[in-house]
């Protein structure tokens, strides 16, 4: 893996004064102005520009979906819904289309067998996780291939044009999967880190934490990052990490959606502190443990929308203002360029 | 001024049901699940579209800015940034052209004489209202004529094929405006109402703060809404306040900007309490009164991104989002159409 280097804040002036001499009170854009600073800064010019935004939707199946008891949803939900995704019936396709986002979606290790289709992109490490209560959920060379595989679908997303690339993902156990990783990395109690998923009730959430504590009763806390990667997570957030790793290297923006793909984040940003000088937070999820997470990582969301669908839905809903961002630093005309009087005091 | 008919729910349970059976855990779009039901409702249809968007700009001149001490930019600014907005190149240009949002810029009331321009609505009352600190800023005459003109601008914009339209506004000394407003219509004082507007100083806003005190304690609190506009209001305002009421009877969606349009929603929901049933408040703006006027609206907007420029910028910011939320309620497949498993418990 290539070395992310810490942005270099050597145009930050000049981006910040190009910003102040737009035609509006200083500061008065908010969020955007940070966004069209960050923006100049990863792509080191006074112009950044937003090529082919882009959600990557990484979809796995989990070992411990088969103890029933960690999501109210059958498993078979997870390759019913990259169906879905390929059909274009899900909540990301219909955001995708309406927002002009491309998408991208891939099969990291779904348990099922999938003929060829034009949309889906085969990187499928095996059936499916083993079950962590009683294993690692997968070898260290599943979990560097896994990693390998999202640097090189990134690799050939940046190659076809797009600066700007959203990560998203589906597998029905992987809100348990992020859990663990994020307890792992956070130090804070599984109790702070497990929520309602895709609606567990109170009583399943309940069952949910105990079969997680279970899980690092019997494995810990791993050392290095990799290892609680393998240990406790899932293929399609192997895969993110490797995706949002390659992305930063690239000099890309990478937007960071809810729950499991900050969990991925984590796990990246433990190997690559740098990563995150790359990261816009699309949103605050509804899932429990998302907040405490972005704190964790001194994260401020952009969005606050309720929503804790994964699928990449938060990135794609942060796009346009990201777009906007970029926009009002390239077209909005400076005081002087519209002969408007600057303050008097 | 037509009636304003509070929404009918008569359709809230089958558009509940329609939300519900799409691919995704119930309630997992959040705020967008909102506005897809309140967008049926006000259509009175499952099946609501976003027709022609569109940004409606009001601007006036404010006789208090001769005192020269509530705002750090002098008045002429505000017939510049019209100028701005005609050659496209303030904020509100290029967020519409980013977002494909329509723009129908208006003088209201600008101390300037424009030239007839293709994109100019001359709705002028007069060149500037007058300074409340001596008189009243209008009379009753001519904030009625404001209120008629906004109404006939959004007659005409829905005539074109709009029904979901936001409202900006520009205009020197409108915060204070606002404040004096939101002070009557909330009865809070206006210590807690006046903020930095474009970026007052400590000392600044403590002068604006004395000088509007001293117009209250010269006109008081007018019993009438109406009143209420005519003395403290600014042209931009009353029209602003009759375009909303309008725009409502016509069963439009209306996009509620930050401090000064809430403060002519404020007017309007005085005048007409079913109005808010319409608006979707887009976001809450760093001008420090806004919050609590939309906590007295109970109001919870979408947006915190800490913006305060005014123009409807926030506004514009909001219509990807309610775009996305017809799209999905239209475009996603259900969990019969998609053949996915719904939850077993």
């Amino acid at each position: 893996m290539e070395n992310i280097t810490p942005l270099s804040r050597t145009l930050a002036a000049a981006l910040q004064d190009k910003i102040d001499q737009k035609t509006k009170p200083p500061g008065s854009l908010g969020r955007l102005e940070q966004i069209a600073l960050q923006a100049g800064l990863i792509q080191q010019t006074l112009s950044p520009v937003i090529n082919k935004p882009t959600i990557a939707i990484f979809a796995g199946d989990h070992g411990i979906a088969a103890e029933g008891r960690v999501n109210p949803y059958p498993q078979a939900v997870t390759a019913q819904m990259v169906y879905n995704f390929l059909q274009g019936g899900a909540a990301i396709n219909t955001l995708c289309q309406q927002l002009q986002v491309d998408l991208v979606i891939v099969d990291a290790g779904v348990n099922h067998s999938f003929a060829s289709h034009p949309m889906l992109n085969d990187c499928k490490i095996a059936y499916g996780t083993r079950n962590y209560l009683h294993e690692p959920a997968m070898s260290r060379e599943q979990c560097t291939e896994a990693m390998d595989a999202g640097a090189e679908i990134v690799q050939y997303i940046q190659s076809q044009g797009c600066n700007t690339i959203g990560f998203g993902e589906m597998g029905i156990g992987n809100t348990s999967s992020a859990s663990l990783l994020m307890s792992c990395f956070t130090g804070l109690p599984i109790t702070d880190c497990v929520g309602a998923g895709t609606g567990s009730s109170g009583q399943q959430i309940l069952q949910k934490t105990v079969l997680l504590q279970e899980a690092l009763n019997r494995h810990g806390v791993p050392e290095h990052p990799e290892q609680v990667l393998a240990t406790y997570g899932g293929f399609e957030i192997a895969m993110l990490c490797g995706a949002i790793l390659q992305a930063a290297a690239l000099n890309m923006m990478v937007v960071i959606d809810g729950f499991i793909v900050t969990a991925a984040l984590m796990a990246a940003h433990r190997l690559q502190p740098a990563v995150t000088d790359y990261c816009v937070f699309a949103h605050c999820s509804n899932e429990k443990g998302h907040l405490a997470m972005l704190q964790h990582l001194q994260a401020t969301p952009l969005l606050h929308l309720d929503m804790r669908l994964g699928e990449g839905t938060g990135a794609a809903m942060a796009m346009p203002l990201i777009q906007c961002a970029a926009a009002f630093l390239e077209n909005m005309a400076s005081f002087e360029e519209a002969q408007v009087s600057d303050r008097t005091s």
